[in-house]
C-alpha cells in the first residue's frame, strides 16, 4: 500500500531523506516537507528536481511552513498531505510535539535521534525512558507504528547489534559501536551536524551501560585505538549516544558502549571552547549589554553543515564489535558499514554525514509501507528484523558487511 | 608647583594611577577621575582611601562621569577641576579627543598607548603619524606638553633604550625590546588587559624595523628563548608594539624589534578563537537573528582582567637588549625593571600589569609637576633626559637595572 510521507524538517539530513523518498516515490507515494523556514524546503525540493531524482515523474512534492513544536499544527498537517508515514528530521527539541501529532491522526512516526529538551544538556538515563517510552502503551493502544531512532546511530547499529547476537551467538557479552568518520572537508574545524546539536553531545556526562549498571565518564577521558575496514586504525572516544539506552534495555548482561572517532585537532578546538565557556547555552552579557548565547556565536562563526558537501572526501566507517559466546567457545564479529562522501554529493548533493543519517530512515519507511516494519506499536530498530532492513539498505546505498575469523564479506555471504 | 591631575579611564591601570598619585599628591595636588561609569571611579576611590594611600590627608578625591570621545566635555572638565596634568589611560580610542582637549585649554597631557580607530585594527607604519604626532606643531605653538606613551612598554623601554644608547655607546646597531610576564594567575585562561585591546594587538600584521624599513610578519612567526634575570629562559615572539614607531624613528640605522613572551598554551587558545573568527570585531549575525561581535562575546566569557589581580603570583622582567659599538668595540647592555604581581597587590590591588603600565605615567606627572620633563611640546619618552624618570621609579616602584659583562647593578651604580 503506497503511504504519502511527511517530512519534518530542512536541514542537511531532510535532503537525503526527501532524495531517498523521491527515488523511492513508487512505493511512498506523495512527498511532502515541512520545516520553519519555507525556502529551505522549496531548495531541498528544487534540488530533487534537478537531479530528477522521482521515480514516477509525476509524482507530488510539496513544501511547507510548520511551526513543529506546535502539536496540533502538525496534526492538521497530516491530514491536509494525507501523509501515512511521517519523517521526523527536524530539531531533536520536536521529536514529542511530532510523535504526539502521529498518535493524534494514527499516522506511522519514524525519527533518528532522540527526544532533547532545549534547557537540558544531558538527562538521567536511559533517556528514551524520560520521554519517548512514555508513550509506548498509547501507541500499542492505538496501533500507531512508532519506530525511534531510526538513522545509522541509533538505528543501523543497533540492527547490527541485534543481527550479530541472532546470528553468531548464544550469549551476548558486549558491544561496542564505533563511529569514525575518515573523511575531511579541507576546513579549519567544522562540525557535520548543526554545531548546536553536535557540541551538546560532548558537554554532557558521557553514560555508559557496563557491568549491569550505569558507568559515568567525562568526554574525551576514555579513548582507544580502533583497528577498522578500509579506514585503518583510528582513535576514538567513549562517548554518550542514544542506542545505548535502547540497547542496554535489551541486552541489560552485556556491556554497552559508543565510540566516536576525533582527531586531535576536533578535541582541542572542542576543549578550548569548552573551557572558555563558549559553549555554553546560557546567556552572558557583553560591556555593551547584549545578551546573547556563547554557543549560538559559536555556531554563526561555523562553516554551516550543509556547506562542507562538495569539498568533502573521505569515507566513514561505523559498525558494532559484538562479543559473545558460541557453544561455549568466546566469539566476535564487526558488523559494519564503509559510506563515501564524494559519492553522496555525486548522487544527492550531500556529505556522507548526513546520507549516513538519512537513507535509513527511509528505509524505515520503505519497510512500514510495504509492511515488514508496520508493527502497529512503538520500537527501538534492535526490536525489529534486521534483515528486510539490510537487504533495503543495500538496495539504497549502505551495503551491511561483517568482519570475523572467517574473513570480511556482506551480511547475506 | 602643584598641579591638580585628572585621571581618564576607570580601569586597572587607573586603579595605579589613583593611587600613586594620592601617594604624591603633594606634589599633584587635587585627584580627579572620570569615565563613561561612575561607580568604577568610585570604586577606585574607595581602594584608595581603604589603603590610606593620601600623602597629604586632607586631598581631594573625586569621580566624574564623562564620555571621553566628548572634546568639549573633557576640556569643560579640565577646567572644572582646574587640572595642570591630565593622564589619559582610557581604552586607546579616547586619545586623539582627549589630547586636543589638553591643546584647548593648556593642560600638559600623558598617556600610556597609542592612539587606535576603533574600526582598523592595524594601521600603517609608522603609527604615531597617523594621528598623534600630527598635532606636534600646535602643542609646540601653544606651549602645550605632551608625553606619549609613558607607560612601561611604550614608556620605561623607550627610556631604557635611549640611556643604554647613550650612556654605553657611540653608535647602536639594534634595539630588542623584551616583555615577559612570568606570572599566573591560576585561571584557564585569561587576559592581562581588556580582552577587546589586547587580542587586537596580535591579529594584525606585525611590524618592525630592521634594516632601515618596515618588515612585515604575521604573529608567532618568529620566536626566540632569552635568558632573562629573575625569570630564567623564556620563549618570546616578535610582536607589533607602539614603541618601535617613535624608536625607529630616533634611531634609525638600528633594528628596533619587540618581543612579547607567550606560552604554549596561550598561543593555542588565541590560534582556535582567531582562526575560528571569534576574534573579530565585524558582526556575525545568529540563527536567531541576533547580530552581535564575536571579540565581544569572548571578552563577556573571559575572567575580568582587574579580578585577577587578588591570586596573580610571579614576577615580570622587561627590558631592552641594545648591541652597538664603543671605541670601536662591540658592546651590548640589556637594561631592565622586575616586578612583582603580589607585591603589586599589596600595595595597591593591582596585578603587575597593571602595576607596571601606571607607574610611569605617575612618575611622568611628577617630573612634569616638577618641572624637567615639562616641556612644553610634543614628546615621546625617548625625546627626553631618562635619569630623573629612573630616579623617580626607583622612589615609586619600579627599580632600573644594567646587566651587561661588567655585571648585573642598578642603573645608577
Amino acid at each position: 500500500m503506497k503511504r504519502n510521507v511527511l517530512i519534518i524538517g530542512a536541514g542537511g539530513v531532510a535532503q537525503v531523506v526527501a532524495h531517498k523518498c523521491a527515488q523511492n516515490n513508487d512505493v511512498l507515494g506523495d512527498i511532502h516537507i515541512a520545516s520553519r523556514t519555507l525556502f529551505k524546503c522549496e531548495a531541498i525540493l528544487d534540488s530533487v528536481r534537478e537531479k530528477s531524482a522521482l521515480k514516477l515523474a509525476d509524482g507530488v512534492l510539496q513544501a511547507h511552513r510548520i511551526d513543529a513544536m506546535d502539536s496540533a499544527a502538525v496534526a492538521r498537517l497530516i491530514r491536509d498531505t494525507g501523509a501515512g508515514i511521517v519523517i521526523n528530521v527536524g530539531s531533536p527539541f520536536v521529536n514529542m510535539t511530532v510523535l504526539d501529532a502521529c498518535i493524534e491522526t494514527g499516522a506511522a512516526y519514524i525519527d533518528t535521534a532522540i527526544h532533547e529538551e532545549p534547557d537540558k544538556i544531558c538527562e538521567t538515563p536511559p533517556w528514551y525512558a524520560n520521554h519517548e517510552w512514555k508513550k509506548r502503551d498509547i501507541c500499542a493502544e492505538r496501533g500507531v507504528t512508532a519506530i525511534l531512532g531510526a538513522g545509522f546511530d541509533p538505528g543501523v547499529v543497533n540492527a547490527f547489534a541485534r543481527f550479530a547476537v541472532d546470528e553468531f551467538m548464544d550469549e551476548v557479552k558486549s558491544i561496542d559501536i564505533v563511529d569514525v568518520n575518515a573523511g575531511s572537508h579541507g576546513h579549519y574545524f567544522a562540525t557535520n551536524f548543526d554545531p548546536e546539536i553536535n557540541f551538546r553531545e560532548f558537554t554532557g556526562t558521557v553514560y555508559t551501560w557496563q557491568g549491569g549498571k550505569w558507568q559515568e565518564n567525562r568526554m574525551f577521558e576514555v579513548g582507544r585505538d580502533w583497528d577498522l575496514p578500509v579506514v585503518g586504525t583510528r582513535r576514538a572516544y567513549l562517548c554518550g549516544h542514544d542506542e545505548i539506552h535502547s540497547l542496554a534495555a535489551r541486552y541489560p548482561d552485556a556491556d554497552v558502549r559508543f565510540w566516536m572517532g576525533f582527531g586531535d585537532h576536533y578535541i582541542n578546538v572542542f576543549t578550548v571552547l569548552n573551557n572558555l565557556g563558549l559553549l555554553s547555552e546560557h546567556p552572558v552579557t557583553t560591556a555593551e549589554g547584549l545578551e546573547v548565547v556563547p554557543l549560538k556565536v559559536v555556531k554563526a562563526v561555523l562553516p554551516d553543515p550543509a556547506s562542507l558537501a562538495p569539498g568533502y572526501t573521505g569515507k566513514t566507517c561505523i559498525g558494532d564489535l559484538v562479543k559473545g559466546v558460541k557453544d561455549g567457545r568466546e566469539v566476535e564479529v564487526f558488523v559494519y558499514n564503509v559510506a563515501d562522501h564524494e559519492e553522496a554529493y555525486a548522487e544527492i548533493g550531500s556529505q556522507g554525514i548526513s546520507f549516513t543519517a538519512g537513507v535509513p530512515a527511509v528505509a524505515a519507511a520503505l519497510l512500514i509501507a510495504e509492511g515488514p516494519w508496520d508493527a502497529k506499536e512503538m520500537k527501538n530498530v534492535e526490536d525489529l528484523d534486521p534483515k528486510p532492513f539490510f537487504t533495503v539498505l543495500d538496495r539504497i546505498g549502505l551495503p551491511t558487511r561483517v568482519r570475523d575469523e572467517q574473513g570480511d564479506r556482506a551480511w547475506n555471504e
